[in-house]
């Protein structure tokens, strides 16, 4: 395969970098033989052929310079790496398998034409090359443009995912009972408390390997644990916690018509929120959002395994009837006092975010 | 169906309006009851059912402030008719019938909290709803965000369509042969015509009928001719005409593999192009883009007809064998003299253009 983007990188003079140009490196670097995509970059649409009795799942997310990530505190490895892992984590959640990612990209002018932006572009394209053959995900397609603003031109990315699930068998928000247990995936908080760290240091951090454990920079989308859980028939109801576990847990409630009790006790505090005093710690973990675990319900008969796909479950609560004039979510603390959990994520029109939500 | 966009038009106080309030006003307004949608807006991902036997075909298009449309010379009707029909002529020229659109909208924050950036968005959904309600095409999912940038926040879309034809049935660019005739839907430069004129008025302009005829502001994306020309047969290759006759054919040609001769006299000029001076018609016609018009071959063989769903099909030219060292485009003129024409379409990061590429 040729490597594409050394002539990005290079440092001296090259000839006049089109987009065009930028397209065909992207077809030659991202070609893939995967049997879905029959037909990949170069044409008005992509073609994919999803599996037999399988229905299609689409799904499609921002990442904006300064509202998503920031030059001067992301590494561009990074910011290729979340764009691409937010729409695997909507895949994920509803137990779905990868078919193609699609991209449209605007960039500034300079992201091509000058040696700075070169290195940027392909730190981009390298991280998010390497998520995307890690789970063995074509690029089969998107859009180019060079971003609007002149001098204030920002970074604009759009990512779209489609995957593919038996019929019937997706997970959805809306399947979950009262008496079902509530579980998440991995730790949470850490994406949070990392995120802090990296802002409080006012420079852009330039440890960008992904086999370390980088909750902000490089989540990993739990593809096989999501795989599992719909094919074993294990979840009733199941989303990624993408905004903050309060907030996609009212999403959960309110699908299903439910209340929730959780457990603070039971919580799996990441080992990043752990260093900060408890009440952030708590903070980071109820509300922080962006750590990408998965969040499901199944019902309390379930014998769950403590892992799946190598990723450690933990039941963080139950649900119950939902009650008018009850708290939808209420927090259960270790003395055995009760307060009503709010939803704490971050809602994009009404406060200064750097989050976004799913339409 | 609730008219949703009441609530964000009304100019007396109201409460907050935040990104869920939108989600939520849209997925009201853009209930669907589409069979092929299984699951729309409010999961992780939306659920397709595409038609037995079809492959699935997948199209993303940018339209960006500043680069796509201007506020100050575009209606905002206008803005969400051409976000939707950039995506529509995709699928058009692929023969391929739409399943379902997602939207990406990133909005500066005053576009839902103030007055006039409420009625702005209004119109927009009212354009693109319009035009998704023609086709039968949900709206079936999508994100949003706020758009970053502070005070010069710009408005940022991105409409992905999805789409199913049958196997091996999707209209190529690849697929012409030498000896092939060349045909165009409907005329061409009205768009690059009609353009000029609204950016010569210097202020916006404020008919947004779309039952007259406005190929720049209202284009027509030719779903039905697609869909025939690949039903019947009848096309060898096809793709649209969105960044102008002389570049499009370019692509045609590259896939096919074969050079093409224009006859200049037979190109069908839109009335909008012709009150220019001929140099100035000419130059519309050939290179002027966003006409959206499908350019299709066709085996000489053919009894092509003259209308096909109702949309003029013009022959204007034959495709040749490619050699070496000689043009890839010619263009025959009245008098017999033969010229090269070369792709005079804008590319995105070479040029101050207005316009972007398919990757």
């Amino acid at each position: 395969m040729l490597n594409v983007y050394a002539a990005i990188s290079m440092k001296k003079p090259s000839p006049p970098f089109g987009e065009l140009d930028l397209i065909e490196q992207i077809r030659q670097d991202f070609a893939t033989s995967s049997s879905a995509v029959k037909l990949g970059i170069g044409d008005d649409c992509a073609i994919l052929r999803p599996p037999p009795g399988c229905e299609v799942l689409v799904t499609t997310d921002l990442t904006l310079e300064g509202r998503h990530f920031r030059c001067d505190s992301h590494p561009p490895e990074s910011v290729g790496h979340r764009c691409l892992a937010r729409g695997l984590s909507d895949l994920a959640a509803m137990g779905a398998t990868p078919i193609a990612a699609f991209l449209s990209l605007a960039l500034p002018s300079t992201m091509l034409t000058k040696s700075a932006g070169r290195a940027w572009t392909k730190g981009f394209f390298h991280g998010l090359r390497a998520l995307a053959e890690l789970h063995s995900v074509p690029l089969a397609g998107g859009d180019t443009s060079e971003s609007p603003g002149g001098r204030s031109a920002l970074i604009l990315a759009d990512i779209v995912l489609i995957g593919s699930a038996p019929k019937g068998r997706a997970l959805r928000r809306s399947g979950a009972s009262p008496g079902d247990a509530l579980y998440v995936t991995g730790q949470l908080g850490g994406a949070a408390a990392e995120l802090a760290t990296m802002l409080s240091r006012r420079r852009r951090t330039l440890n960008h390997q992904t086999n370390e454990d980088h909750p902000h920079m490089f989540p990993e989308p739990r593809l096989d644990v999501g795989e599992a859980l719909q094919r074993r028939g294990l979840a009733t109801a199941c989303l990624d916690i993408s905004d903050g576990l309060s907030t996609d847990l009212s999403h959960l409630c309110r699908a299903s018509g439910v209340s929730a009790e959780i457990e603070q006790e039971a919580l799996p505090i990441h080992p990043f929120a752990r260093k900060l005093n408890a009440a952030a710690a708590l903070q980071a973990t109820l509300h922080g959002g962006e750590d990408y675990e998965l969040l499901f319900a199944a019902p309390s008969s379930v014998k769950m395994p403590s892992t799946l796909a190598g990723v450690p479950l933990t039941r963080i609560g139950t649900l119950k009837t939902r009650r008018t004039g009850h708290a939808l979510m209420t927090l259960l603390a270790p003395d055995g006092s009760r307060t009503e959990l709010k939803p704490g994520g971050w809602e994009h029109f009404s406060k200064p975010a750097s989050k976004s939500k799913k339409a």
